[in-house]
């Protein structure tokens, strides 16, 4: 040991995360092992796991998880919880965590099943991220917004303060089980508000995916992407597959430059003050028009490649523009970003189709005739807007 | 691709934690740059930091740390917090974390700094792990139990439902900051209180420790601990060594068996259930006597040792039992320890002075045997116990 006055230790460890998001067909159907093998069940020993569900998700199939477990053999504590935004809170995660108490889960061995869209994804896996330090738990997503974004990542959280996601974690679930069949029970509104993540993402990286989407916008709808066609099923699989691709070598955002952050800059601000409320997804949609426009006023994007943008969002059906979305706004949030990125806009913008490019540079002036150009361009294009 | 249905990915990463403990002499003096270097000053460019300051602290050390800040240039936001058990909620964590908000404090570069006992390390720490997800913080612990136990580690923690720690997270901060000049004006009770730690860490790994704290205790007091002498100094740095090492190759508690959970199996439902109410160290030590007993009863431990091990913690101030603290009660909290330990008991039992055996087998009637030994060593000990 050193002497005195010069104690000083240094404490270095590395924690491994390690999970998987597997895109599983008949996750219900009782001769469908998976979901079994991620609550450690082999059918013969019993085994408890408590489940986390929205209401609306328990409705339309928790009979049908019911029967599954039965069948496995898994005694399943069951914890209904509400989807909406309005909802994730702390209140909400911290009774979550009352769930597990009144359980008696064990640390290790006993799962958390969080079932639902995003919102139930995050609460339950800040929940699971609290109690006790972290438990394990499963993630079930049944959005298209929970199977290509929330569903899929590390992150959990909850708004608080009228900001979104300001208190949370980075909480890796064992497994991420995808099942495009619950789609067919979601209402259009939401299957656009996924559609929005899986835009961003081609916007920003997959230029093909993009081509894909101006195919198929015209025949997607809940029963389209539910079923396991080619199509559905490699805009889905490519969506996950560019996400993982940006989150795994960055999933505690040591690097805060995030292309995924497309679209993101100024909707959290938005999207809690949007009078009707928005979706998430749309607060996008209206985040990555302006961006669009931001990109083409530099001279970065062509007039065809902004004209494609804006025309798959509103084949989406996405709103571009929102009462709300004033210049005044626009700036506060970059503001609140500015503190969220460390001191730097960080803002990314498409250099064209597929690839981005992070400014720190963008003035009031720019915002204003962004703003300008949106307007105008949905005034010009009237009948393709939502 | 792999093409349908087996689309699955595994997500790989590892989290890299890196951070210092050091203990620090003069930590105020504005010549000393330590608290400066971790706040990201340099005396010349303005930064800011929050503060985070145990009530108690505040008024006995505020105007020195604000001239420090002062000194170097370090704009300070100020946030007192109360530092008993009962502020250890929450509540109190989101109300730091609403300061971290009013103040708008940037997501990487500037600090939060946590000043005070374990309740203030712990609090803080999961406001700063929560915000954002993850913002930076310093500790400096002033209490002894601070600054051997609760200010060392990554564990961050509240009380929640009567349950010790029951939400919380693993958040390294970026730095430790030691300096036992705080300790002279701790209260003789809370000396005894880091005490109990201190004897943990010797019962458990240091032999050595021990035989030290057998040849000081008489002449603990807080003037001698916050003196620099070599024997105070010795007994810290080793506390501190023995609680890394043990922490560091298992920071994330992936292994449940560990050694430093010694005198923590009943004490957490002990310490939040006594009248009058037991600090944290109190609580262990009546937790560490039971222990003691069940390895001497189990011939585990020799009479000899039994004997220094509860004179030890008697002369250290520390009660060995507790009106509350039943057969009923400790089963109770075997159980509840079971669930923390995912289904076994792993105790951790002395098998001399300096090692520890773990257990999974303890029966109610060890329990009754091993209280009533307890009693009577204390009966037929009266003068030494406090």
């Amino acid at each position: 040991m050193p002497n005195p006055p010069d104690y000083s230790w240094s404490v270095q460890a590395q924690q491994p995360v390690d999970y998987q998001v597997s895109m599983v067909q008949g996750l219900l159907d009782p001769s469908n092992s998976s979901l079994a093998r991620a609550c450690g069940a082999d059918g013969v020993r019993k085994v408890r796991c408590l489940v986390v569900v929205d209401d609306v998700v328990d409705e339309l199939y928790g009979d049908r998880f019911r029967d599954y477990f039965g069948a496995w053999n898994i005694e399943a504590a069951w914890q209904p919880a509400p989807g909406d935004e309005t909802a994730k809170t702390l209140e909400q995660a911290v009774a979550i965590t009352e769930a597990m108490s009144a359980m008696g889960i064990l640390r290790r061995t006993e799962k958390v099943i969080a079932i639902g869209g995003g919102v139930v994804m995050d609460v339950v896996g800040l929940a699971a991220s609290l109690y006790r330090r972290g438990i394990p738990y499963v993630r079930i997503p049944t959005t298209l917004i929970g199977q290509v974004d929330a569903g899929v990542g590390v992150k959990t959280g909850v708004n608080h303060g009228h900001h979104k996601n300001r208190l949370g974690s980075y909480c890796a679930p064992t497994t991420t089980l995808i099942d495009t069949e619950f789609l067919r029970t979601v209402e259009p509104r939401h299957i656009n508000n996924g559609m929005a993540e899986i835009i961003k993402m081609a916007l920003v990286k997959d230029a093909d995916l993009f081509e894909l989407l101006e195919i198929a916008m015209p025949v997607v709808d809940a029963g389209m992407m539910a079923d396991r066609n080619p199509l559905s099923i490699e805009i889905i699989a490519r969506a996950i597959a560019g996400m993982l691709s940006e989150l795994e070598p960055n999933l505690w955002e040591s690097v805060l430059e995030r292309s995924v952050d497309y679209g993101h800059t100024f909707s959290p601000s938005l999207e809690l003050r949007a009078d009707p409320p928005l979706l998430h997804g749309e607060a996008v949609g209206v985040d990555m028009a302006i961006c669009v426009a931001l990109a083409h006023n530099r001279g970065m994007l062509s007039k065809e490649d902004t004209d494609r943008a804006l025309r798959l969002m509103c084949a989406a059906g996405l709103p571009v523009t929102d009462a709300v979305f004033t210049a005044e706004l626009v700036s506060e949030a970059l503001r609140d970003a500015v503190k969220h990125r460390d001191g730097m806009q960080r803002i990314p913008l498409t250099t064209g189709i597929g690839s981005v490019r992070f400014v720190n540079d963008l003035t009031d002036d720019e915002i204003e005739r962004g703003l300008d150009f949106v307007s105008q361009w949905a005034a010009e294009h009237r009948e393709e807007t939502a």
